[in-house]
């Protein structure tokens, strides 16, 4: 008879569900838990819970939030006029703490991928269409992932918003900050080359 | 101003209270639970909820359960006159789940620790003593771990059940098994040679 049943083999078994943790880490997680930190469980607990019950998509640009409207489109001094297109919730925060862009965002919550039966619905972009229809958008900045699946998504909500005669544009390919020529790859190399700027 | 604020924020936070998760892996973790599994994420909540709310030290061996006297405890098959001393719950899963150990444990719920205000009575020691006094224990098996404060821990155990005349006993120090005797390191392998055994 094993000793590992009840309780805390439950938590155990719904740690596993956390990505990257698997039933070793889920195990020592349990006991540090329960061992030294009951009241880090406790709150876990609560607003895992409480999250659950309140956060839903924001009806307008479909991030995570607690409110039907989220912060950010109910903010006064966010421009309407520009909308800038992620992948993520978390591309969302990486924006906002990298720069002072102060227009609006949609968040695709995925990016297109047929073979999975993720197509232009699944991601929203029936409502961003609506929205580049009817909000008088300007422009429309395609910041999803430079990878395959980012660059077909980009492309395909670029023609959408062509139809609006909307300016559309895409995150800068190139060096990054700090880093060397010599180990960098050579796709990244050869769209620094092709996007270089003129110093004037 | 930044999205990151709310429910979410708070979920990324408490996640954060788990060992090994930094503020990365902890917001990878929210946005899969909330994105992805939030069916998980209530499971998740609820039995820690529950925990937090039953779990207990057996009052008898200090090991986490649900019950006042725990599974092991209270079973009728167990054999009440050997007694294993571990340092943590986990090791009474491992050592259940590898042999056919029948006997009792104590968990000491940490080692002896001096310098860390860690004495006999913050182990259980007391409670140890109070059972080799009354129940007639035959046999003492010390399952600290090998480190340095796990042999000091076996020592400050075996001396005070010396007091009783328990045979005590602690776990044979050598090669693991499938190990190589070339990538072991000399402590170990000198308990290996001391601790050679005759072939009969």
């Amino acid at each position: 008879m094993s000793q590992k049943q009840g309780l805390l083999t439950d938590v155990i078994d719904a740690l596993c569900c956390l990505p990257g943790v698997g039933p070793k880490s889920a195990q020592r997680m349990a006991l540090h838990l329960f061992q030294r930190d009951r009241g880090g469980a406790e709150n876990l607990a609560r607003v895992l819970q409480s999250a659950v019950n309140k956060l839903q998509y924001c009806k307008q640009c479909r991030t995570l939030s607690e409110y039907e409207l989220c912060e950010l489109c109910s903010s006064p001094k966010r421009n309407e006029k520009i909308i800038c297109v992620v992948e993520s919730p978390a591309d969302v925060w990486v924006i906002n703490q990298s720069n002072d862009y102060t227009g609006l965002f949609f968040v695709l919550n995925g990016r297109l991928s047929p073979l999975d039966g993720i197509g232009p619905e699944e991601i929203g972009l029936d409502l961003l269409e609506q929205q580049l229809e009817s909000k008088g958008v300007t422009e429309l900045i395609l910041a999803t992932n430079a990878t395959v699946e980012g660059e077909a998504t980009a492309h395909f909500i670029a023609q959408i918003a062509q139809q609006y005669q909307i300016k559309v544009s895409r995150l800068a390919q190139g060096m990054p900050v700090g880093g060397e020529l010599e180990f960098l790859d050579s796709s990244t190399l050869a769209h620094a080359f092709s996007g270089r700027r003129i110093i004037e």
